[in-house]
């Protein structure tokens, strides 16, 4: 009677996010259920041993048939020289 | 920079629930981001204090704008004689 | 970079539970990263599919080493005839 | 019947973090339940604004009597120059 979970504290993309008609605004589907922090500022990564490459603010989460569904909006894009 | 979350372990409808098209299959709006444990059979109360009037199976959950959105299928009435 | 957790709604003992010098006092050892609602009544059983004896109240809870010690207060046996 | 529990990220430590006997290794108590990623990385800074000082790797997290008890090791130090 447990549900599985996984606590993420950032979004790794693997270039999985599809663009949305909003600006600056992505979706990103993940394998099995997963919780992260909503409305607040998490890096976004491409792979998990990558460097951030920018800041989002997670604004809709969704939990279904073993998958989570993320709309994000990119924030500030950290430079990289 | 801390998410606040209620952790549930039930589903209290307080007569909000809205049929869908699908028989047994009820939407429900809650105030705030609520974790509840999905796919699996969770009880079902008209009110807190209450008795449980039913099994739920939580198919779909949906976190956005301070809104925690359920998707549930009853599962087994539990009779009151 | 994510954590491996369970939901649990439930404290399912398998008979594991080990008294304390307070009465009704007890803790249990499970393994894995597991969350449960604390200081508030939940259920317990002995075995996931057997039926509910007693209502708890978790009153610590802590994860080391990947595993999860709990320590809750009996409140009510549910009488079974 | 809900608990309320905070999902965090990072350790803010407002200087209120004791250095125990191994090295390295601090505790943190922390108004309220709060939900922190353990066994992985995470950030920590002196103030919710400030800029990361450490990332360090929480080893135990305990709920008990409305605080979280964190013991947490420092991984390495990110210079400020």
């Amino acid at each position: 009677m447990g549900m599985p979970l996984e606590l993420n504290t950032m979004i790794v993309t693997k270039q999985k996010e599809i663009k949305t008609e909003t600006e600056n605004v992505y979706e990103l589907v993940k394998e099995g259920y997963r919780l992260y922090p909503i409305d607040i500022p998490i890096e976004v990564r491409t792979t998990k041993e990558g460097t951030p490459y920018a800041h989002a603010r997670i604004c809709k989460l969704t939990w279904e048939q073993e998958k989570t569904i993320l709309t994000y909006e990119l924030m500030d894009l950290l430079g990289v020289n």
